[in-house]
């Protein structure tokens, strides 16, 4: 069914994971729904290793050419890179798994098409998701920015005894921390590794960071919640100079001693489709809780 | 230095908590400053066991005589005691500790009397502390309505075996629970048992309940952090009707298989007379987290 | 194949969870078995539910009429109450789940006859079990004396606000606790509510208990490993004379202040007929841990 | 009170912290006392950097001019390395603390003299710890081989994703474990790193390791305790080569994508001279329990 032919042809983004035979055989039908649809198409160089014929835009600067949907096929991982490559122009990202649920990419292969049939006809319910900006500070100068949809983490390295970590809130001390590292992490971000660290888990809609240290030396040190208009400043104490910041699980950016974290929301969102099903249903499955018991 | 007479004489009560020395001390002082201040005085009967010659109205009641002031001279129970009972009018409270730093009654004794002058003089900072409404409902009928500062706890009895738990957040179903109870707190309450259960700190301004399983079955039912906007619901199911519903933590009342406790902010609030010290202050000392350290 | 006669019949008892059709199903043919196989056949009240026509012994007493084999249908709980009928007797169990594995119950439906076959040629490996004893200690009167196999717990009532609890090992004063409650595990029982309250995991061969509060007051107390050999005494604090005592899960024995509850490994041992898996088998299907990963 | 000329004058070794002043302190006095008893000395080389005038042996070589005494001045770290130095020779170590309480320092300074008579007359109390045996394993060879009295851990660095650790117990496989790290610990060990990943606290006179994840990514791996006569092995798996071994908290050493570490008991064990106090005194110390409390 031709769509009638559009003044304004709207822009399509497709980004990837590699070396998936999923996305292999999701693309050509992808490619020619957005077609007929009438939508220009751009790639990213991922997707390009797939198809050949289409506009390949590098991830990084797909947001220069402002797509008007961005279609993910992949992961958490590949929808994070995504989300972050496109926060600020505030465009809805479709996120598509591979075979197995994830947190941020919850619509399953076989929902694509009445997903994109439900985004063409405006009924496809967008969720909008809190971001964090944070800051590396070193002696007073900003060295680096980023736009973080999980985490930000200060850790040790191999070489490193234990760290010592100030944190502040809202330019109040809290606490000289002892542990392996800290993460401040968005409620996106609570489910990963603030998870396994031993952090509760935040409903995406609560207006909140939390702030968990891991293998703490003091074992009355547990994690903090603080609103997310709260700034949130990690730092860093180390003789040896050996400690990395990591945003949302990528390599690290090495430290030194004095360098301050500096976390607070950021003024974008990232806007992803969503399925009907809600949060507790996403939960339920990857915590594999299962659905309601019934008496033994 | 007596203050002028005044048309409208305001009125303070005093609520104490039984049989400690330091109140029958501190209180000659406070009703002669509260006398040359111009205020009418009421006690509750725990004061009154302590002094003769006041006006003496049950805890319970004393929201029907509208005082200006409440001086609460206990620990947190007592303060919690007494914003249960006057949480509808919206009278701030001085929580004085009778030498043990609270979380709610942070004012040291010898602090009484500088914060008092500073309350006259409109100096004292006041906190607002988040309340929730708690109903017990059975049969579709309201059995119970409670207002509470700190938590609602569903648990077990002596005879029961593990009890199950269905959670549901703005009546979406989240998980079933086996575990020993069920927690839902305030921010306030997440230092108290929910901190003992596994959970996470929330500051006093994050607008958020905390969700907490009192020894889970499953080990992956973690802590849950949801918007205070929401409607927390945990319905009871045990073939052998034996829990019961504990708030703030007094003795609890029975409850049936099938029962359901409604929990949500409520639109009351507690106001807290501070002093300059903020909530990391008061967090640190009785975590017992210490000041900031130097290198060992 | 039926066996030769011999002059002295040997004895099986069969002890069941009532209400299970899977029960009804395999009980003919367990009875046909054991007849070829010149087993005397005694069975509990539990199993005369079942069928009719076999010699019925209350399942607390069948250790009056010590069986040379005893086979339990049912789950873990079924075999808990056989383990402690009939620890002082010496006799190796055959626990049967009734299709969900089981800590103790491993054997499943479809392998009860070879297992029965393996046990007739000797070949059935057997494992032993530590059990504990534990005294209820009144006034420097034992006032009971229990045989468990899991675990002995200390826990508040519905009423009581928080117990103190006095720990001691080998007289040896450890700390006061302030919690729900103390749980003192044997190594198998440290897969049950132990687990649940944060404890560790032991290897079932581990000459060791594990002493583990419920929501502790103090972050700082975490479970305790000791030796098996050592005396382990709760003593109980409580000014309400709200507490009790539950011995693996059953319901509980009221306490007083000052009760003391005394652990330490019992002379007697269960012994487990085992396939060959072994113990990480059942515990990574318990705990859901899944097989041996692939890369991603 | 000079001793009478010995055919065969014994030697005691002096282990040192460097830059304490109060190690400058106490060393004449030692020296003295050492030289009265007719103690032949020998210091490592941080106790030559305060004292001048004696026999200087590398700490490394202090086995092979075997001592009947070693006096560690300095915290639990400097007594880690003087035991593993000192393992093969099974010499007893008195290790005395500069001012605050350790694991393994128990003996404040004003208590050296009194420990030294009480050496001297035969009456001190010696206690035994088990030490671990840890080899590194790559291509079927032995890498290295290592002595260690807390705790050997394989963790990711800074440029590491999740890395997989397979675990075997006695060469059967457990399960496999993502997470940042994994720690094989001595009871002496429970007591540091293990324990702010979560592990149990290990009575020293238990015969058993533990293992506990740090971080897990799946929430049902918990430490697991397991006879000490059991083979532990940890097999790496990782796709970057970007992992290390750390023993006893040293800078660790680089692993490769299926190396294999593997602990178990070592044949040798640290003998310490203790003062009266049992550990649950230094446990209630260290971990801030404070005394017997009383009811509030």
């Amino acid at each position: 069914m031709p769509n009638p032919p559009s003044l304004s042809k709207k822009t399509a983004a497709i980004i990837s994971r590699p070396a998936r035979p999923q996305v292999a055989q999701l693309l050509p039908g992808l490619i020619s729904w957005l077609d007929d649809h009438n939508y220009q198409i751009i790639v990213d160089e991922q997707t390009a290793g797939y198809v050949s014929g289409q506009k390949v835009i590098p991830r990084s600067d797909i947001a220069s050419h402002p797509p008007d949907l961005v279609v993910v096929l992949g992961g958490d991982g590949t929808l994070l890179s995504a989300a972050r490559a496109t926060a600020a122009i505030d465009v809805p990202i479709l996120g598509v798994n591979l075979g197995s649920l994830g947190f941020l990419t919850e619509v399953p292969m076989q929902s694509l098409f009445p997903m994109l049939e439900a985004i063409a006809k405006g009924h496809a319910a967008v969720e909008t998701r809190a971001l964090m900006q944070v800051e590396l500070i070193r002696d007073d100068q900003v060295q680096g920015s980023y736009l973080v949809f999980n985490d930000a983490v200060v850790n040790k390295t191999a070489l490193a005894r234990l760290n010592m970590y100030d944190l502040f809130v809202d330019k109040n001390f809290v606490s000289t921390y002892r542990a392996d590292g800290m993460i401040v992490s968005t409620p996106t971000g609570s489910t990963a590794y603030s998870l396994s660290a031993g952090g509760p888990v935040l409903m995406p809609i609560v207006k909140a960071l939390v702030i968990t240290p891991v293998a703490p030396h003091s074992l009355t040190h547990r994690p903090l919640v603080v609103p997310d208009s709260a700034e949130v400043e990690i730092l860093l104490r180390t003789e040896d100079e050996l400690a990395y910041l990591s945003l949302d699980g990528q390599p690290g950016v090495d430290l030194r001693d004095g360098d301050r974290v500096r976390c607070r929301r950021s003024e974008h969102h990232v806007k992803l489709f969503r399925t009907g099903a809600d949060f507790f249903h996403v939960l339920r499955s990857k915590m594999k809780w299962g659905e309601r018991q019934a008496y033994e």
